[in-house]
């Protein structure tokens, strides 16, 4: 019996459900989002905190084949150094130990690949408190987030991305097929066939700083479940909650049988990035990364020996054409301005409001008054300094200050950007939303991604109006989301056809608990693939069908 | 009832046994390849010859929007010129109308798609005895063959393509789901979410002038099915099969209550090309592409805006190492290296024997003996003229004359090429094959594409350095095939592991009716798409999952 053959038999349902749930699309989740002790255990919280402590200040023991020397300058967004060093990696080092890794992964069945994968995020799931400290202090989302985006719902998303990287793989039968072709009143021609997976090579996960895992994982299990060894290269702020996942990998890794140098951590630091030369390196042949169009198309253009995904900037839009509950829809867009100070690809950034005003359940309500409320309910809701920490996180990066510092230039300000003092990190760089007026020729602003806590509200014609601006801003400059409140259905339909055409999803009459920046693995598709905000989509056959080629033999 | 209902009724099940049929990978065919009376009708053949020879010598007729002026200027290997001429496009009248036709297409649903473009291969079935003699005169395949691998097989081909896009669209529900996330003790939160296939925009099919139907139909109704409109670009000399399978295409849409603008031809003549400009606008998002490793270079750099599907030139290699069969064998290679005069992009090239020769159920043979064999052969599978053509067709292009030509002067040569005349086409340009042995070092002749009916003898040390050579040479220069002889199986285990490696399709021990230079639909994958040969596979989930995004609508 190999090693590998517990874990088919441990997950082999978890995998059946999952396949399911890919099909049906409704809810389904397996990697429990409550930070509660009753499922996590009691003491779950205390250690996972302990254990950050203790990896704090230290050196972060973990193998790296061909390292020389250290990395790590990692800052918490909540004020602090975190004074953990990794092993530096050698590019010759990383792709020479992937190489020799490559072939007792390939012989192994799409099966016990996938079986692997799923008792690494199983035991990941485990340690998700102490993943939610390193994803927090790392990011800057505040905990509660941290612990759900960063842990069950960033497990679950590689759960799907191995589903669908078995499914792709189940396209072809795993064992001999007798072809048997009638030749009339002749015997038949009788061939045996075999349909091997062979996968491309060598892939690079190349992270980012503000979702290390959740956007990390769907690249990194697709690659790995269809038998690709992975390089994973961390963002130099965000090293810590990947180098404990590849730890955990290798740690499975070799449990199971295999070389544990199937998943690398090659951690640089930002004055001496590896990331172009090891993307151009012609032993890589598959490539996924999240973070800025800059360095996206850069990736597509130069590393052509590579199948490149990528999950670049975007404007993404909400429109306001009218609504049946008012209250409702400034609740929740406050909510989503509001959430880790705006910094998701997913956060909305252009809300284009019909000059004239609109229609409510509370009667006409102007442009200005419609602005005003957003402003007033942002405000209202990031009231209690306590509270709203808990949903602002902290600010990551210098950057993203100084765009928000320059945003008020740009237009007229109708919510300004205040610094909140945390309550008990006192160090924490906090800052609730700023809202800015521009007027719609200023499509040099906001047809360029102010990455941050700014959106726009943007007076259009009316709601048609709206839609093509909106549809072509997302056609030249893509998006991830989209929403859309109005009571019409004749709008509510133009808007989904726009949105097909420019290929973005759409959340209409969000005014609940859901909101446009958040999506549900096994559910909600991520990035359509379709606009320049990303070429890939988390996660479907296209994702997964060209991380590996079917070789057949016949005799 | 929609216009398409009908075509649903008649086709879901073919539909169904095609699904299954792409999943068991045994063998399985809808069309049948017999070229017989009592398969389509007992005057099937005369009608198809008379409906060709009606065509000739006329403009064809067929809706070609936006044309201006005519083109044609096919001429037979056989030996006459076609004298039909067609509507020659504009780019910007053929763009318009798929744009145009677009929206309709979209809004049908995945299986309407796919019945729609069964029923268009049903039509096509029927006429293919009259596809038989078009693709003949094009192409110069003999009869037999050009029935075959021009009408049902390519039939099959599309069939095929129409069977994944539908298996990759229904990744997706097609109805409405509803999301119910649970709340504890609180009301679930409900969703209601639409995923709509959101195809990527228009297509453009560059057709060979060799199989324009076989290697045409996989990415025309790959797109198609997918919901994209189709421009079809055929070969200058290939423009007949592909007008008619286009004004069939045409006449289905319509009856299906489609914009026919949904396939367009656009023919264009060699001295006015029309490909790179169609191909380089934005508004194309999709191209598939047979042909030259020049031009489909050109295309996968410098269309970037498109998905870019190619299949290009390569080295096929077989290896003879070792045999229980060596009359089977020899039997077998004569026939591949004479089937429609080496034409194929799946014909052996090189052909790799141990320098002091192979074990063999007649004893050892050495080197020399083994290519004589060979030659011998050859020259004796064509010894009858009336016989030899049925197999060598003609040929096409006076660039395979030149290579021809000039092949012996890389080596010696150990079968010469002849020229046959034909029985009845007394103009037909036939040629018998020609094998030249090449010294090892000699890799700037051997690693390169010598298109038509040359092939290379080449001694190497041992089995394990044929397969090195073999691999490195797929590796670096491509190959579709790969075929090996060996009764050890240490050797066949390596040879396979090679293949996988260098992502090539391997054919072992192939001494009876099956041929390395043949695959078939529904069983073997044509190229693996995993080395320079093809950057795609016809069909497999990689190459349509890509042709289309799913847009998520929730509310």
């Amino acid at each position: 019996m190999s090693k590998a053959a517990p874990f088919v038999e441990k997950h082999s349902a978890t995998l059946d459900k999952a396949m399911d749930a890919a099909f049906a699309r409704g809810y389904w989740s397996q990697y429990p989002e409550q930070a509660s002790g009753k499922v996590y255990g009691e003491t779950a919280k205390a250690d996972g905190e302990a254990a950050f402590k203790a990896a704090m200040n230290t050196p972060f023991a973990l193998d790296v084949p061909g390292a020389s020397g250290t990395v790590g300058a990692e800052h918490s967004p909540f004020g602090f150094n975190l004074g953990i060093t990794y092993p530096k990696t050698t590019i010759d080092g990383a792709l020479a130990a992937a190489e020799a890794a490559r072939k007792g992964w390939r012989q192994a069945s799409a099966l016990e690949r996938a079986a692997v994968c799923i008792e690494i995020l199983d035991r990941i799931n485990k340690r998700s408190f102490e993943m939610a400290f390193a994803v927090m202090h790392t990011t800057g989302q505040a905990f509660m987030m941290a612990f759900q985006a960063g842990g069950p719902h960033a497990q679950d998303r590689g759960l799907e991305a191995v589903t669908y990287a078995y499914l792709a793989q189940k396209q072809a039968p795993a064992d001999e097929v007798i072809w048997e072709k009638p030749q009339g009143k002749n015997p038949p021609i009788v061939m045996k066939k075999r349909f091997h997976i062979a996968p491309r090579g060598i892939s690079v996960m190349v992270g980012c700083a503000t979702f290390p895992t959740w956007n990390g994982y769907p690249g990194m299990f697709a690659s790995l479940a269809t038998g690709n060894p992975v390089i994973v290269k961390p963002h130099p702020n965000a090293i810590l909650p990947l180098a404990l996942s590849v730890k955990i990998a290798r740690e499975v890794l070799t449990e199971a049988g295999f070389d544990p140098n199937l998943v690398i951590l090659a951690a640089d630091d930002s004055n001496a990035p590896i990331t172009k030369d090891l993307c151009q390196r012609p032993e890589v042949k598959i490539i996924d990364f999240t973070g800025s169009s800059a360095f996206g198309n850069w990736l597509e253009d130069n590393c052509r020996q590579a199948q490149v995904y990528t999950e670049k900037a975007g404007v993404n839009f909400v429109i306001i054409e009218s609504t049946d509950d008012f209250k409702g829809m400034i609740r929740n867009l406050a909510f989503t301005l509001s959430l880790y100070t705006g910094q998701m690809c997913t956060t909305t950034q252009n809300i284009f409001i019909p000059k004239n005003g609109i229609d409510t359940d509370q009667g006409p309500k102007t442009f200005a008054e419609v602005s005003q409320a957003l402003a007033d309910g942002v405000s209202k809701f990031l009231s209690d300094p306590e509270r709203a920490v808990e949903v602002l996180g902290a600010v990551g990066s210098p950057a993203t200050l100084e765009r928000l510092a320059s945003a008020p230039k740009s237009g007229d300000v109708v919510l300004e950007s205040q610094a909140l003092q945390h309550p008990y990190l006192g160090n924490a760089v906090v800052r609730t939303p700023a809202i800015v007026k521009l007027d719609k020729s200023m499509e040099k602003v906001y047809c360029e991604e102010c990455f941050g806590p700014v959106s726009y509200v943007i007076p259009v014609d009316d709601g048609t109006d709206a839609i093509e601006t909106a549809k072509r801003t997302v056609m030249q400059h893509g998006a991830i989301t989209a929403g859309l409140y109005s009571t019409k259905p004749e709008v509510i339909e133009a808007a989904t056809e726009a949105c097909i055409d420019a290929q973005v999803a759409l959340s209409i009459n969000l005014t609940g608990a859901v909101f446009v920046n958040q999506t549900a693995a096994f559910s909600d598709f991520h990035a359509t693939g379709g606009n320049p905000a990303a070429n890939a989509s988390l996660t479907d056959y296209a994702f997964v069908a060209n991380r590996f080629r079917i070789v057949g033999v016949r005799m």
